[in-house]
């Protein structure tokens, strides 16, 4: 056993990363285990690991020891302190050359540090994206990686190997870019994925609550929408979900509690679009609502205040289930749209030569947010690399075109009956705002400069000149220098 | 000249800093001024300051030599490195228990500890919020200081006199509390700000576009609505702008270009909501609709892949513009609703004793938010120091009850008819969602359950206690511990 030596080691057997190791080694891999509770390690080992090329370690010198060389390291720990900590620990039983990967939800300006400092020790370093659950890990999942160029063609057999395939066959892996690049991408995946399931709750509750359908109504409804273009994993595992029964009948979704955490790559999506300036209101609206569901017992009190007084449905059920498919799609089109121009802007800044249909194709396969749709996108961006927003591609265009009135009746129809539809209206109101030549700002330039002397452009002549109105006739002549608001 | 002492010594003579002396000055107090550009220093010694009790300083050792002990040094510089720089080349200068003072738009977390460093120099801080744009410095500003408990006292009596007074003739400056909390307190006010002017361009654009009124009867309009709850400066400035001609007989406001910035505080007050997990969504769409706005000629090309087909409005014009002001009404009690439950987050947070009437009626006067209807605010406070929600107000309660049909039916003919309202309808959607007592989170929670393995509490037992089902029947038994999505 002395002989043997692991392709790879891996750190932390939470399911995640026991789930990645028995994918590593079902294709033919060898992997090293470590876990600081080392119990876990000798669980792991005589328990789903038994029999298989997985080598238990008890301390990091025996793994590290295990390794052939270039060593190749995966973390699968916590995120946040523990990585920095860890990767103090592996400098010294490390040899230039040698990667750390972490594979956790870091987020990425903390995995940009790393590199440059993982780097600076003679070491290389990979921060990747890993979507797909507890499934996709054991699976093959979406993989992301990012972080220092020269570990790529070290890793890439593993990786390409391991991570999910799309239907045409092509690993849903792939190089996305240096330094925190590859965790960005996954924290906009992850963000998406916030929008998604915000999606899929809304029209869920407008057939609950409006249309009064029960689960098996509903389990069906998401059976057929699987049949169309929203195809995707969330909507099966939603259809899923609403057929599980417990072992009393009762149907699960049911008793379980409606009050979700957040905490994670959502809100870092919203930071990051906040600070590149990028209005990305769906997945906002999805992180909100998390927080909103999480006050229950404000909420209870609430409704006792103002009882919603529900009106029964007329019209057509079957018609509008179809208006909200078609609104639950254009929503969709606008997350996936606000996340990609995220994405643009994150690149420009930080200075990546993103893929963007390369980046739809990682996660068009084993990542929780894999879909038909992911493959019109990368379509779209085949057409056009450098297409300024989804919504400006032609076949999304004429999509749009088709649900558009159904959008509409549906965001109408939630307003009107007092079931919140956050992301659908959000989504609907940058559509309109995007798609309008003359927006309201005007006003708010004059204000601006009304109260503080900001100063406005004006549509009369080029931009980059600034004028001030004296708007009272008593106002001092300073430009405002000092304050934004 | 030599003999003569200032009570207060002012660095930066920017639009703020120029009209704050004024002010200063013309309350009785003799005020020493430096700019480091020190031109301006004798250009407005010379200038508007001419024959005031204003002492003009060439060097910073000039002005602190010309302060009565305990100097007090009020600096309104740009915010940020420029505030850190400028302590530093203070604190040598000045000696125990003299108090420096930030008036600019610093971050609270900056506030806090700047506070920390300055008192282990022997020294007290203030920063504090001044709101009122150049009109408010001049006339009398809402002040919101915090810092340095010892250093209140000191301030108080040329704060409480230049600051702004309430109606009722009370200062419109008290303690907001310690570190950073009256930089917090003024970042949520620029929040609300930023979601007062998003909410009135939004009925404007609904005007303009979807009634097709000119600036002429929205005038008019506005002019009315000053009269009745809506009564507010912004309301009041955005009369006059809609008035406010050209030389050559154009109305000013068609002239400036619907291109609005956004850097500062209105984010802030977003990432801090993220952060405490708040629900702030409309002030999240005033900002995110600033950035739209400024991708102007990105909206240009879109509104031409999208035509807006404008249907002509058909109804009573008298009736929606009614509507629309009660529409606004709504949706500001709950920008201020959420504004507040963020305060109310941030103090359990930080450990402050916030005085929430206080801060409505520090709002209530100077500053661009005031209005009457933070009077009522005020008093809704009174009645109940510790409520969770403005709207679980009985006065706010009984008038969302009148208003809700109202707001409505005006989100829904804006998302009828294609006109952009995101922070009507996000003000709907937060509504709805409050006061709903089971909202969908379940099914999310079991989304993550099943891809994660996140678990989820449930409605038959306690909280506290989370459950997992293998939803598959082949998922490991592993829970998730180091994952969160």
């Amino acid at each position: 056993m002395a002989e043997r030596k692991a392709d790879i080691g891996l750190i932390g057997l939470a399911v995640m990363g026991e789930n990645l190791v028995m994918n590593i080694e079902s294709k033919g891999f060898t992997a090293a285990v470590y876990n600081r509770t080392v119990e876990k390690v000798d669980r792991f080992t005589e328990g789903r690991a038994k029999g298989k090329n997985i080598i238990g370690c008890h301390s990091l010198e025996e793994l590290i020891g295990a390794l052939k060389a270039p060593r190749k390291v995966f973390l699968m720990i916590r995120a946040g302190q523990a990585v920095d900590d860890m990767i103090e620990q592996l400098i010294p039983l490390l040899s230039p050359g040698d990667v750390i990967i972490d594979g956790g939800n870091s987020h990425f300006p903390d995995t940009d540090r790393r590199t440059k400092y993982v780097e600076s020790k003679g070491l290389l370093y990979i921060g990747t994206g890993v979507s797909g659950g507890e499934e996709g890990a054991l699976k093959g999942p979406s993989m992301m990686p990012g972080g220092s160029p020269a570990a790529w063609p070290l890793v890439k057999p593993i990786f390409q190997s391991i991570c999910a395939k799309a239907p045409d066959g092509s690993p849903c892996c792939d190089w996305v870019g240096e330094g925190g690049a590859g965790h960005f991408v996954k924290m906009v995946h992850n963000g998406i994925e916030y929008g998604d399931m915000q999606l899929i709750c809304e029209v869920y509750q407008l057939m609950r609550d409006g249309l009064g359908m029960d689960n098996e109504e509903m389990q069906e409804v998401f059976a057929a929408w699987n049949k169309t273009e929203l195809e995707s994993y969330l909507i099966e595992i939603t259809r899923d979900i609403l057929g599980h029964k417990e072992a009393d009948g009762r149907y699960t979704v049911d008793i379980i509690l409606d009050a979700a955490g957040q905490k994670g790559t959502g809100k870092w999506t919203c930071v990051s679009a906040l600070d590149s300036g990028v209005p990305l209101t769906l997945i906002s609206e999805a992180v909100f609502a998390r927080c909103l569901s999480s006050i229950k017992s404000e909420r209870v009190s609430a409704s006792a205040i103002y009882p919603h007084a529900r009106v029964p449905f007329e019209g057509s059920k079957d018609e509008m289930i179809e208006v909200l498919r078609k609104a639950l799609y254009a929503s969709k089109i606008v997350s996936y749209a606000q996340g990609y121009a995220l994405m643009r802007a994150a690149a420009s800044e930080y200075g990546w030569n993103l893929n963007y249909g390369g980046i739809a194709l990682m996660w068009r396969g084993g990542c929780i947010i894999r879909s038909v749709f992911l493959g019109k996108i990368k379509e779209a961006f085949e057409r056009d690399p450098a297409l300024s927003n989804l919504l400006c591609d032609g076949y999304f265009a004429s999509v749009i075109g088709e649900l558009l009135p159904s959008w509409r009746k549906a965001a109408s129809w939630a307003v009107l009956s007092g079931i919140p539809a956050p992301a659908i209206t959000a989504a609907l109101s940058y559509f309109d705002g995007y798609t309008t030549d003359r927006l309201p700002a005007n006003l708010l330039q004059a204000q601006r400069d009304y109260f503080g002397a900001h100063t406005y452009e004006r549509v009369d002549v080029p931009r980059g000149q600034f004028f001030h109105t004296d708007w009272t006739g008593h106002g001092g002549n300073t430009a405002s220098t000092g304050y934004t608001v």
